[in-house]
């Protein structure tokens, strides 16, 4: 089991100053098996079997390098907790655990689910703005897979899959922004009804409701039945890139309106990480928002930050994460007296203690 | 007008940890005058006059050393109010400082107020624990100006003031003190019932209620009449020190239960200090609060600290003192975004800006 960061964490993408990573999704069913919901644990062993030993032919890793299989209850809790946090399984796979799988590539940006709500999701990350590198290579995962399996599809349909929203292409588009001035200025809210319009969702990352914290948001295409995979992916690239002029529009104003009170904010929220004994990982990730935000504004701090190391603890200060950085299962309160170590480590910072 | 620290600052005293300072009062008349409520201006500036003409007679400097005396109508708006925040004159004096003045003596532990609600008000003030040796100085100064001045006395109630509280002995002992864990555990509140049935009252330094900011508190008799100053003394001096030895007991029990929550309390309010760039006194003053609880447990910090430092801040960081400090004028706002430095220079830390 794999302790290592995605790589779509690194922070070498384009527009990496406010959008984190862009993902796409396959959701691919097989014909000689009936839906998941309805097939019997050795069905669903016998899925996991095939896919073992497709990703172990030669002309699966001539065409996608080496995959390994990770049966999901072969892993421990925390490891499953883990896969979630980095947005490689469902919340569902928490508890619907048994006969599914992931396949993984080496460096966590390519993985395919198995036996989730569909047969197959294919899953492809990339950092920063970069949906069509994303969908180049989910779409190769797909044309691979799709010598070894039949797909279910209907001529006029499309995919056919589980859940009806994701009958047609079955792909879904996903970007992470983070989005500290709009959702100061309550830009969000006008955004969020704008994508709505269009086919598209804005969620946050963590948390439920308008203001997420850490201020990370996802957007994502709603439906997938009617239009070209291309057509979504051109439309929703040039929502991300409004967006993205939105927030640094948002940002200027902040910092020509309220400077002083705004860095008040991003210094107070670096001493915190320096000096705090407990920390929460909502607290956390609010001060590496402000953190994120001071550095796309040039400040200065007494150690210098970079996106990589914001990115990571956006993966790290999580429950699992924190628990796989220091190889130790830990009760919440624990976690909290931890996760101000794991901090300053990574930021390469720490006061008195 | 001076712009130096009073003495009472130094933590040069008893029981420094705790006890900030101790201050004795003496409330005094001038039989040839009417009381101040009755005077018309004229007479309080013969009175002032003359007062300028005692303290500079060989016969009061040899006794009393230097002293000036200053007419409050002479100084500036922040003079009066620094006064006031050095707790030198009384709020009342903000508004009614015609014909009023303080002479105060070189380190300003001594100082005699004029036409005030008494004519003549002499103070004194010790660093730390000492209301014997303030008792003793303020007592000199009173032998000396009874030397030049006829007392208002009556055989059987004592020396007249105009409020009948005051009448009698005419002297209230204060001892103000730094209270963060009976304040945090709620036994400030026993304390006070304590004290009131035995005739002492304990107020905020700063703000109103039962939680002052800053977790300072004054300690006073409320009575003068019927006891001797000595027995005012030695009751309060022996409740000064029961409340002591419960505070302290308080912030072992404190530090025992809730190490880790309290040291992260003290840590974030060091790094606060550090990195803010805008401070309200209120906020500063309860960082204070922390790190002086956590100086006093032995606490380590990236910088040293010490009693005097923080001591210095209770006077600098208000309005006046902020503004005597930068020696400049500066509206509220102005100022909260100033005392960050003020801060950062007298404790010698300061995070990049």
């Amino acid at each position: 089991m794999t302790n290592k960061l995605p790589n779509w964490l690194n922070a070498k993408g384009h527009q990496n100053d406010i959008v984190i990573s862009s993902r796409v999704r396959l959701a691919r069913n097989i014909d000689e098996y009936m839906f998941p919901r309805n097939m019997t644990r050795l069905e669903k062993e016998k899925l996991l079997e095939s896919l073992k030993d497709i990703i172990e032919t030669p002309e699966f890793n001539q065409e996608l390098g080496k995959m390994t299989l990770i049966r999901l209850e072969e892993a421990t809790p925390i490891e499953r907790q883990y896969l979630l946090e980095k947005h490689l399984i469902s919340p569902d796979m928490l508890e619907k655990y048994p006969s599914t799988g992931i396949v993984l590539g080496l460096d966590e940006s390519i993985s395919i689910l198995v036996n989730e709500e569909d047969h197959l999701r294919i899953q492809s990350f990339f950092s920063g703005l970069n949906l069509e590198d994303a969908y180049i290579i989910a779409d190769k995962i797909d044309d691979v897979l799709e010598k070894f399996y039949q797909y279910s599809y209907h001529e006029q349909y499309g995919y056919l899959t589980s859940c009806p929203s994701n009958v047609g292409t079955g792909i879904r588009f996903s970007v992470m922004m983070h989005l500290p001035a709009l959702a100061m200025n309550g830009g969000l809210e006008k955004i969020s009804q704008g994508l709505k319009k269009e086919g598209f969702v804005i969620r946050g990352f963590f948390g439920e409701g308008s203001k997420a914290y850490g201020d990370l948001y996802q957007i994502s295409n709603q439906f997938t039945i009617g239009v070209k995979e291309t057509e979504i992916m051109l439309s929703l690239n040039s929502k991300i890139n409004d967006i993205i002029e939105l927030e640094k529009e948002s940002r200027s104003k902040l910092f020509l309106e309220q400077e002083l009170h705004i860095k008040d904010m991003i210094f107070r929220a670096y001493g915190n990480l320096k000096y705090a004994l407990i920390l929460s990982a909502k607290e956390g990730m609010n001060d590496i928002s402000l953190l994120r935000l001071g550095l796309e504004r040039g400040m200065k701090f007494d150690q210098d930050l970079s996106y990589q190391q914001l990115n990571n603890l956006i993966v790290l200060a999580q429950p699992a994460g924190l628990q796989k950085y220091f190889a130790k299962t830990m009760e919440p309160e624990e976690r909290d007296g931890k996760r101000p170590q794991l901090f300053q480590e990574i930021l390469k910072i720490g006061g008195n203690k």
